[in-house]
């Protein structure tokens, strides 16, 4: 078969970039190695800046995060014992972020492409890339027993942070993978309970980082800073609210029965090239982010907002030009947003080696950027986010 | 002989400090183990904010440093062979800094303190403090080969990073010494040379920081990052020209003899409380930063004007309550300017160790800071100073 665009990777860049493509005209096919069920049903991030919003919107897969999303207008920065608001709203014009967890957009888009007529593979195997630096490079998988063939135009990587089509870029020429690792961890935990907070709080804490969130009126997501090598036994219920109370100190934390523990571990990373011969990498498969920005998703968007424009002009006009550039018009905002996701990482959580100086430092800096206006709109405008090129 | 406030130290919070309450109807004497000549002689810090200009108006020793100072309403910050300027002026209402060198500020205040009949002891020796946990501690000191004795109401330490009164506050209760190493130092120049910019630069390269500053029309004043190992014989004149050449991208520097070369060590430290009995620490005694925010000098202007006020009302009101807030009025400023020294430092300086992640991920805090207004604004309103409670 052949196809303008094979898409490796059905999450949300894959399917978002399918969905681009058909309203500039051009068809692709998605395949993933999980199943429709796995990928509508795995809790991911679950924060879109408003230009993401505002790009589902206008191409016609906004109806229900505009109807059960819900909008912020702020988050909260809490540090020794007292609660700082960033007004979103008042900072940047109006600007804002919506809660609507990962697995709903996911929803959407497929909904949205099958509506359309797309074509999306679930559940395919023994996944194949091959041809990359020619003129037809193809996609071979293994579909319900039978072995398929895509003969593409051109490729994406959308496979996510285990991708594998990330290392059909030779390295380390010309593909340079930058990491940083963090020495701590997120435990997330679920719970049945109303909302602490109608916003985000981000509370640094002597004892360690702490975010109170929110998934519904009836289900919130916390997180607490834990040693790297902590495990899910470490933390009994008991323990856990009690260090949710002390380090979002002064705040009012509604407990209720935990349902789901798990324990993040994160890191920093960028691909660079994102892109080689007929292959375009997009989001999680060319860079990850640390959560503490809630940045990881609207990156995706945001790579495949680029790739997409130039993969038309690409067919429509046999011009190479914006596709050459890919990276390089993609790449600085992936860029900004890691440097924005490690400030906000590096500004709240307790590092393990961090010294008496280290901590009175971060204190200044979180009184530096709440106290004055122009530090809560640097905060504000990258936290809902640069508006897309 | 009995004063009201004995200061250690003839330095900026020193003299400062005896100006300032000598305004306040405060009688003081100032002691140093150097004499005017080597006070009046050494070359240090050159920037003040626009606060510190201000009181210095306000107060009548502003003559000189309005005529011969120079109002820089900029900087440059320059990355990747590009200036971006930080216009002051634009973004802070009309503030700015006074390029005006530390030994002439001393000049004025020496001149001033003397005119008003002041007194200052230069060239003591055997410099003592004792009984400041008492009501009358005394300064006793060699002059002339005769033996002082000053019975104090108060004591103000202000003898600089070498402090001994520092030391006179019991460790580790209730001081708090709180350091902070950096992993390479500053190599200066003097160079007779013109004005390569207008205004200062602070550059960004892969080699390393440097910094392009003016002394007068004449002579210029320049910096390298170097290795905290490396001695002014690693550094040929050529060297040092070819380097500038190639950190400060893009820019013209302007090349001329050399006429000194030294190393500058920094660190960032703060003690905690800045007082203890009778005994209140000003300026260097009680915390350094390093040159990048160009805080030093300024900082121990903002401390004399906490303390002088809390001192003058003791004396008129017999009322410790300022005095006794002294630490907490006068640290948060210390912390905040902590924080932006480090901030400037680990925004333009290549850390030994860094890796690719590091050095794209500063690339990337210097873009977002110079591409937003509000990014520019904080580092501006922390530049040019916030202004004094």
């Amino acid at each position: 078969m052949e196809i303008q665009v094979g898409i490796v990777g059905a999450g949300p860049a894959g399917l978002m970039l399918s969905h681009l493509l058909h309203q500039r005209g051009v068809e692709s096919v998605v395949i993933d190695t999980r199943t429709r069920e796995e990928i509508e049903g795995t809790i991911r991030a679950g924060v879109l800046e408003q230009s993401s919003v505002d790009l589902m919107t206008e191409t016609g897969v906004g109806d229900r995060v505009r109807r059960l999303g819900m909008v912020h207008e702020g988050i909260e920065l809490r540090f020794g014992g007292r609660g700082h608001r960033i007004d979103f709203a008042d900072l940047t014009g109006g600007r804002g972020v919506t809660v609507y967890p990962q697995h709903e957009v996911l929803k959407d888009l497929i909904a949205k492409r099958l509506a359309d007529g797309g074509d999306i593979r679930f559940g395919v195997s023994d996944v194949q890339v091959e041809g990359i630096t020619g003129d037809a490079p193809t996609i071979r998988f293994t579909q319900d027993g039978v072995e398929q063939e895509l003969t593409c135009g051109l490729v994406a990587g959308c496979d996510g942070s285990r991708t594998m089509t990330r290392f059909l870029i030779p390295a380390p020429k010309p593909r340079q993978d930058h990491f940083r690792q963090y020495p701590f961890a997120w435990f997330g935990i679920l719970a049945e309970a109303p909302p602490s907070s109608d916003e985000l709080i981000y509370a640094h804490h002597r004892n360690g980082f702490a975010l109170i969130s929110t998934r519904s009126a009836t289900v919130q997501r916390h997180y607490l800073q834990v040693d790297p090598n902590d495990t899910v036994e470490d933390w009994s219920d008991d323990r856990i609210w009690q260090e949710l109370h002390t380090r979002v100190e002064g705040a009012q934390i509604k407990e209720g029965p935990i349902f789901s523990k798990s324990v993040l571990h994160f890191r920093s990373f960028v691909c660079e090239p994102m892109q080689y011969g007929r292959l375009f990498l997009s989001g999680d498969a060319a860079h990850t982010v640390p959560p503490t920005g809630a940045k990881g998703m609207n990156l995706a968007i945001a790579d495949v907002h680029v790739l997409s424009r130039a993969m038309a002009r690409f067919f429509a006009e046999s011009d190479r030009t914006a596709l050459d550039a890919y990276t390089a018009t993609a790449l600085p905002r992936v860029w900004r947003a890691q440097h924005f996701s490690w400030w906000m990482t590096s500004m709240l959580h307790r590092m393990p080696e961090a010294s008496g100086f280290d901590h009175n430092r971060q204190l200044a800096e979180l009184d530096t950027v709440t106290r004055s206006r122009a530090g809560r709109t640097l905060l504000a405008e990258n936290y809902v986010g640069t508006p897309f090129d």
